[in-house]
């Protein structure tokens, strides 16, 4: 059975995403308002994927079909609903690269959305997250799933297993908002994966324990103040944190102008901090930003709702 | 300033527990609603402490205040309210000793619940686990919180932190029931501890973050089946399990029977097992005897509702 749409055309974005959320290394990833990618789709009757230009990446990224993370995941897609048209595909960088923020993720939601929008939506979002992993095998190394997760789905994700792929969308608390920050330092995967211990002391992973399992009771019942105490991570970021200069002065920035908490935004150098109203966000991320800016780094933050919106259509037709 | 009471006697009971729940090694128990030991407590005006009796024991707890765990925690208790006065407790143990039970920290449960009853309740239950912490240590020779707090306050508790204590009640699923059976073989403390490791590799701790972040979510939500899937132990249980024999056979004839998964309760030997009625309970409770028999081990189970019930004052006068 193959599956044949009468739609020619769609448009859709997904959002930038904080994975490694604190304590909840590898598990857990959330969805910011902005900045998004978007991704235009067409139609081919000719069953090639094709990658017709990118905006915005500063000629950074492949248009190889096979190489870049957006065609990749739409041809995952397509031989999943046995298609025999394809497609081509414009996708239009908004997020910065090898942020933290998820900018692969972002890339493949969108195309994503597009694809299965153009198609009759015959997959679920949750069910889209299977193929966002591969565009990030060829991304990053590994299909992770916890920014392309959220991404596609929006809010807080849980990815509770691999082995089977096991995804859980949590409740989003209200009022919730979030500030990243991305300094001008580069944090290479590589290194950010190299600096990764390859066992951690159980008494340590018992502190991690406590703090996720706090994470999630706090955004499940809107205990904030549970939020701020459970937002601790004792395993990668001491490590990692030595990545990015001005750190320290940062997270304090960031508390003393009302932040919950702050942690880095996946593998880095972006941090992100909690707050509880636009103002309160952007306060934060002027603050973080006097910080970098005492160690010689420029930055650039964004402030947004927590809210629970993941990759939209724009339109088909 | 000291407090003095015009009661003179108290009694209250604080049920079993189960502590280790799945992958939430040291940082989560729950309360079940029976059995539950059982302490009379009576004034002393002379200021001491004494353990006047113990009933159920077959004489093998300590008399003396300094090391039994009830009268260790009421000691606690009276330093932090500045007391002149004293008591004597009469203990009736109902609980197995050594079955992973939480027995030594129903005990301090029962005494706590009744002693804040005779000085009219001067702190909140969540206030009462640090001094039930003190019963621990001479129980234990560790100040774990993990069978006394959940014995003390009810429910499911979070043990976020130690330093500083942070206990957080979690939300009861309704309509959840559980199983506990005490198979006839003795594990040792020390041996259930040596048996851990001192580090774990960071990939088995990921997975235990989502099975975690799973157990949380589930509980919040009422969402059984996320419950059961979430019950993976992959740091601590495959090491236990080998000091109980039969111990596969039994968790296979506990799902057989309907339960929604088991595990180790505490550090053993018990195993408990949840589900969603009393007659299914009582069928797993059977049904996991029968394998325990297969092995040449007799076994005692209970099952009853996880009511979110914690110690309760039955009389002060």
């Amino acid at each position: 059975m193959s599956m044949e749409t009468k739609f020619r055309y769609a448009r859709a974005s997904a959002p930038a995403t904080v994975a490694n959320v604190g304590p909840a290394f590898d598990v857990l990833g959330f969805a910011l308002s902005a900045p998004s990618d978007e991704v235009e789709i067409s139609l081919r009757d000719d069953g090639r994927v094709v990658m017709k230009g990118i905006t915005g990446d500063n000629g950074r990224l492949s248009l190889d079909a096979e190489k870049n993370t957006a065609s990749v995941a739409v041809l995952h897609y397509l031989k999943r609903i046995n298609s025999t048209q394809g497609v081509e595909i414009t996708l239009h960088k908004k997020l910065p690269l090898g942020s933290g923020m998820g900018s692969s993720a972002a890339s493949a939601a969108a195309a994503l959305a597009a694809v299965n929008a153009l198609f009759g939506e015959p997959f679920t979002r949750e069910e889209l997250v299977a193929s966002g992993m591969e565009g990030e095998r060829v991304a990053c190394g590994t299909p992770h799933a916890d920014n392309v997760g959220p991404s596609i789905v929006g809010g807080f994700l849980l990815i509770r297993s691999y082995k089977p792929l096991d995804v859980v969308k949590l409740p989003t608390p209200s009022g919730l908002y979030c500030t990243v920050i991305n300094p001008a330092v580069e944090v290479r995967t590589e290194e950010a994966r190299r600096i990764l211990p390859r066992e951690v002391p159980l008494a340590d992973a018992v502190t991690q324990f406590g703090n996720i399992a706090g994470l999630i009771a706090a955004l499940l019942t809107s205990d904030l103040a549970l939020l701020s105490r459970s937002l601790t991570d004792v395993l990668v970021e001491p490590r990692r944190s030595s990545l990015i200069p001005g750190f320290d002065e940062a997270v304090e920035a960031a508390k003393s102008a009302g932040a919950l908490n702050c942690n880095i935004s996946g593998s880095g150098p972006s941090l992100f901090a909690f707050s509880t109203s636009q103002s309160d966000a952007e306060a934060i991320g002027t603050a973080m930003e006097k910080a970098f800016q005492c160690e010689g780094l420029e930055s650039r933050w964004y402030a947004s709702a927590v809210d629970g919106m993941g990759a939209s259509v724009q339109e088909v037709r």
